[in-house]
């Protein structure tokens, strides 16, 4: 534990790609995609043990270093098994995310995970509302190649990902009126669909997770691109899922 | 009154978060995200006794400090009680936006207000006129969660804000040919909805305000958020407001 | 004439208002809003005699200084009448917007003239032409006040703008194969609305000049706000000229 | 052949318009664009016998030279025929487009070919399937007369290219589930529309070639600018291709 040193110590660094200076870069760029508009959303990464949070209530845009929550994933309260804090800035609150951020650290091995309330998401949702459907599909969309086909684990390091043929799964959960009741139901989706690497909320937004920052990245980013995809093939009456001719030899 | 000091001093400042060097910075940003376009729109900050404004007609993204009024709150002339400006810029216009801005000021004690001529405020009110309707509403979107349930100076500093299951409203005014004349209408709908943080003008935009800069800012964002989520469906036949059923402990 | 001395003098200047330094930014702000892709369109500022031209092709978000030409409105050949270029950058072409520019210079006395390929221009003609229209009409939306009701030529300096309940109108001209070719169905335009700062080319784009750098930015962007809303209005089906009832004292 | 040198001089300069520069600057603004959206797309530039191409995988609004991969066209296996890479960076894999960028290179001599999966491109050929055409078609708007009527190889230096009245065509493909396998397919639509700069892939995105970066990349943002035109037009009922009046004299 590094309770016995200077908790600044935990965000200061020169390097860029350090959490602690990556959070906030992730976070303007994600202010301009429209990902995290009025301090909505969030993003946490892992590093080993140590987790780096985005606080709750900021601009994500203007976001510093000096801004960042750590807390360590192993050390828990005896008596309530609580984690807590490492560091904690003063005058802010801790991000409502925080026991989602953890459940994709402890249960998928993560070591990012992203939570936005883009507008693409939630319309994705309420059109599955509308269908009275809890998960997202779609295939023969060439971005479907930016999702995994198995968990990481399973495959020593070699992961298989979808083919443009197979079709994307991403399961739909129900909001609650507070965001830590999601947990729950958040661990229950990743339970059922053991290989998906996001979970949609129902009128709130995504949660994605991957391996490392560039994963969890590249895969929100593709699923961005597929929900407003999704959209405007809705407006111009093009279903999600279709059977198409499939050409060329398929080596999968 | 600082009218015997040199009026430019109440500009001149190396710190980014004064009034005069915060104001160009945010309507810099609300041009690129089509909040203040062709001039349009404004934005005004208040610290303590003293008010400052962006100008009328000006490129709202090439703005500079020495182009803020600057006027007292508590100073009026005796004949008129009209404000005097402490500080007007050479060869430039007050907005007409002043006395709107001045009914955030004085009736809610707001701390900064934002006057956006946002395509998706417009859209809103086009819609919400082909109903007969002078109030939006929009309810189970997590978004919703970013405003207030009640006035911040009922609740003695800790402001509950609305849940998720709750119904945002928002007034809307008819707009008028000259834009001080909105004020009147604008304080009705301040005492009609006490609890409201925005005022929605038909056909033209919306004026938001916050208890400071960060407040009225992420309730602005926010709004345009659920503005521009609310056109794209009506656009999927998606109704705005809604009976879900709940999931989870309510814990409000 | 400037002709004895170095052309390349009048693009020099380390002053960010010289039009050889405002062309290339303009142009630069003008490709990222999307007037100005795959380098269509263009910008020209005059200054006295002096009229300054973006070249024909280049990418317009790249564009330095010395990609300028200049030419005078005085000088002009004795034969043909022909206007010669002061300076002429190497390896370049020029502009086949320059008579159109010119046309806003000699016949409007205007400052700067603004040529974009904006798609909401575009889909605002299309609009129009399915309904056997030529001419853009639109009132009771604020933006509307952006625009002068009368040429300011005549009413020595304090020109009156559009209010609120009136209606815009903007002529519509059709292509031509060859954009020099609508030269003179542009003056024709000029002529038969002569209180007008824009003409509309029917699939093509928009023409819009104003006194200065100032003007004419304010009212393409005013003018692009109200294409791209009157595009939603009606996707939403919501008309762009209605009868509304008024509100308040008009005074003008 | 340059492999007895070091291979890291390949991409080491100081100069913007060394394809090793030039393509990570390309691609930071075609992210910007949505593009390149989770790694997807690609671009390669050729500078006489030298091929740079941007690896699989990464983050494009984050490349840098030392990103990219050297290859030389005439540099081939004797036993296979295979190109082989000059240059490879550690730790990255080589793009999966390289053989449809070398089909352009090779058929086409071009100098830069851009691949993008912009969503405007993949709704296109999806409405396209929906009428079972492999060919997009537009006219009478005046951007297509950014695209060439002729290959430049044919015409001697002074390429002929569409008038405003002509039909733009652009051949769509099927996709593959891998994408080396889109090769031949993509050879066969070169053969087939020999005058063609670009081919759509169906639920993928387009391929678009040019003399060089400058032509490429106007190219292919006149064809977003297109595509996304069309997407449009479809949402208001108007056709992409129409009979109009001709106006003025056409002198092609």
């Amino acid at each position: 534990m590094a309770s016995s040193a200077d908790p600044d110590e935990l965000v200061a660094s020169t390097d860029a790609h350090h959490p602690a200076n990556l959070i906030p870069s992730l976070c303007s760029k994600f202010w301009s995609l429209g990902w995290v508009t009025g301090t909505g959303g969030g993003c946490s990464i892992r590093q080993g043990d140590l987790v780096y949070i985005a606080p709750s209530g900021v601009q994500k845009e203007l976001m510093k270093n000096t801004d960042i929550y750590v807390l360590s994933l192993s050390a828990q309260l005896p008596s309530t098994h609580q984690r807590t804090y490492l560091r904690s800035p003063p005058d802010l609150k801790p991000s409502q995310c925080t026991p989602l951020f953890l459940a994709a650290f402890t249960r998928r091995r993560a070591g990012c995970c992203i939570h936005t309330h883009s507008q693409w998401a939630v319309l994705v949702t309420l059109l599955l509302e509308a269908q009275g459907s809890h998960v997202f599909e779609i295939n023969n969309i060439e971005q479907i190649k930016a999702f995994p086909r198995t968990a990481s684990s399973e495959t020593d390091g070699t992961p298989s990902n979808l083919g443009f043929h197979d079709t994307l799964r991403i399961p739909v959960i129900e909001n609650t009126p507070h965001e830590e009741d999601l947990t729950s139901f958040l661990e229950d989706a990743m339970d059922h669909h053991p290989h998906t690497c996001a979970v949609l909320v129902r009128r709130h937004g995504v949660y994605v997770w991957g391996d490392d920052v560039r994963k969890a990245k590249t895969q929100a980013e593709s699923l961005d691109y597929l929900f407003q995809l999704a959209v405007e093939m809705k407006k111009l009456g093009i279903p999600w899922v279709s059977q198409i001719a499939r050409v060329g030899p398929d080596r999968r």
